[in-house]
């Protein structure tokens, strides 16, 4: 199941998943990575992003508090075998650069400062190798180049990108056209279009043999370093490499306008639905809830656990997204529990993790009596686990034993649970909703 | 500043600024949009959507319950000197269309079968015009060919591509070029890029002379319906005509895959979400929230306005956002009014309304006691107004008049206020949140 969807076509990066296919990959499949030389990324971020039409360069525009490009970053420094991860960023970015890689913990990057172009930066990249004064040894047998605005680049591609260039000595990510090419006269008229089943669209990532890419930016031109748009084009040009194409999937695609910032927004929301633990308690009612509503949550892969005790830590770090059931009268002890859990696994440190705290209200004087002071207590609470990326929202639903009710409510919640767990609203953290 | 907001260089589609622009040409400055000839367009939505990844093809997605191609047909209609709307698709979409014209009302549009291509489409769309037994008449002077999933093209384009075709024959939008584009050689590796200036992606809309796209669909071959890709190449070939190049905004995008679907949704989230109308009351305290509220909205265009009243009629058709100011004791009369109001005036048909309903707790008192009856006729309106597109949400603030705590919760009130307008979550109305 996980495998299935982790291969489906417009499919996003799915750190649940990831970490899966990982693990399993450790310890089953070790041949199929059989990448036994050192590999380095270059991530050129210099960019001033003045097309997504922000203030901010679109590298580091965030989604869910975190820079866009910490996202693509990550990307790389899952896979145990890319080693360093070279991060190009312009002089007055630098300190952003490196606040960004203390707070996610970026273990992997070197920030260097980058030149006027994007050729420049790539060779200020490439240069931090063989700078004998700098730390990053060994020199990489291959050295992958990337996009800092393409955070959805997968395993797969990277691998056959990285053997490819090691085998041909540059390799890089193509895609069909989406539009036809046209060449125009000087006045602005039509001279002839592009036979498009023969063009392709050159993209990121790109994997060369170090050597090879390093010995055509030392040849070639100024007007290459100004103008120039391909590192495939210098490795042809100056090393007489023909690079190995290989198409990639559409996630591939380039964070270019403001517009695509909302689509990787809701990539990333999607990817981080597609799991839920429900956490049941010890009562036969909740109990009972708990079921119906892993059956109603049909488009989720859910746990149901008794507690969130340390021995399910296992299915606490399996997702992001908390569905906490409790009776009339339970304290709010549970999720403080899993709070803690969160903050002594680190686990949410790249991705916030939605708790709904869904109260299962069985005598209906309870409700009026308890209001106020819970309320407050709640949305203390809420406003205290925020902090530590910590989303948490209340649903109260009132017990039935009339049948058709009752499932109109349990209907009534799966949507609501479903609408948090996807929207990861922070301004409506604390809130408790009624069914 | 409406203007401004119109220009900006990643900026959607707003169907309240394209109404006032709309409204002030044609009352004002007759000369800017000089169009006294015939002008239809044949819009192909044929395809079957298989890259999106979804069941649905793409041009019958919804977005707030509304198919896509629906959107792109108000694109065109909304303009009074577009004629027809000619929208191909296959046959068994027929019905699926055609309750897409009845449900919101396209008044402009035809509906006909496709052929198996898309150029077979487009000629089968052309040639309505000529059937005898049609009743689309008269035959244009410029015809548009667009394509159903580039929901924001504006006007000020379909102008230079109507009046460039109508002067030249043919005319087509363009986009620079957002990758290197590259010749492959037949065993997948690089063979040569070619030089980015030179060449552009060429996009839709297009336009012709319509005698010209016509004899240029007569002539061409077998092959050409099969496998060509480009209206302006047919034009060229068949009828000798350079087609003028426009440079087109990049919200021309072609919704793709499933990702587009959500930056098209942003788009429209965002555009629905820079007005709103505060109805105060009469009560002192409730204008003074609506000020702060007001100051506070910085980023939307605000009218503060006494009541909802029909002599207020302006107002309410200016946006589609309410923020209903009222104090303890009110009754849900205010929103009712408006409800029938929308009703009336059919101002929901084509966009949700959301209305959040704020009630201002003078004495705290009267929160415990009311709660649960009003709770449940809150909730019981909600999903009554909800199958009117009217998306009904409440929020509490209990008024104190200690001024940093009273600042804090209108502050809170502000970003629970935005959050609700921009996401339109169906799944949260009836809800009654507290500050």
């Amino acid at each position: 199941m996980q495998q299935e969807r982790c291969s489906s076509s417009d499919r996003p990066l799915d750190p649940g998943c990831l970490q899966a296919r990982d693990a399993e990959r450790s310890a089953d499949r070790p041949a199929c990575a059989p990448v036994d030389f050192p590999v380095a990324v270059v991530l050129p971020a210099g960019g001033s992003g003045e097309r997504v039409g922000l203030p901010t360069p679109k590298q580091f525009c965030t989604i869910f508090n975190r820079p866009l490009i910490s996202y693509t970053i990550q990307a790389f420094e899952r896979l145990p075998w890319i080693g360093t991860v070279v991060v190009v960023v312009s002089k007055e970015n630098h300190d952003l650069m490196l606040n960004i890689v203390q707070k996610f913990n970026h273990t992997k990057v070197n920030v260097i400062h980058g030149g006027t172009t994007r050729h420049r930066s790539i060779f200020n990249g490439l240069q931090a190798f063989c700078s004998t004064s700098n730390s990053l040894t060994p020199k990489p047998k291959v050295v992958i180049i990337h996009d800092a605005v393409r955070p959805f680049v997968e395993e797969d591609l990277l691998l056959k990108i990285t053997l490819a260039a090691k085998e041909q000595g540059a390799s890089g990510a193509i895609r069909p056209l989406v539009s036809t090419i046209i060449a125009t006269s000087s006045e602005g008229y039509l001279d002839h279009s592009l036979e498009r089943a023969k063009y392709r669209a050159s993209e990121m990532p790109q994997g060369f043999l170090y050597d090879i890419i390093f010995q055509a930016y030392q040849r070639c031109s100024e007007f290459d370093f100004e103008f120039g748009s391909e590192c495939l084009h210098l490795a042809l040009q100056y090393c007489g490499v023909n690079a190995k194409l290989i198409e990639g999937p559409p996630t591939l695609w380039k964070v270019t306008y403001k517009r695509d910032l909302a689509a990787a927004e809701a990539i990333i929301k999607e990817t981080l639905s597609r799991s839920a633990c429900i956490i049941a308690g010890a009562e036969a009612e909740a109990a009972e809830l708990a079921k119906t509503l892993q059956k109603n949550l049909n488009m989720m892969e859910t746990d149901v656990i008794p507690c969130a005790k340390e021995s399910n830590a296992e299915y606490l770090s399996k997702t992001q997204n908390f569905i906490h059931l409790s009776t009339t009268g339970s304290n709010f002890l549970g999720v403080l529990e899993m709070v803690k859990h969160f903050e002594d696994t680190d686990h949410t440190r790249l991705y916030p993790v939605v708790i709904v705290w869904v109260q299962l209200n069985m005598t209906k004087q309870s409700v009026d009596s308890q209001k106020t002071d819970e309320l407050a207590a709640f949305r203390s609470l809420a406003s205290e686990v925020i902090q530590g990326n910590v989303l948490l929202y209340g649903i109260q639903i009132e017990h039935t034993k009339v049948p058709e009710q009752w499932e109109r409510s349990v209907e009534r919640l799966t949507q609501i649970t479903v609408a948090l767990i996807r929207d990861r609203n922070a301004a409506l953290t604390g809130q408790l909703l009624h069914v």
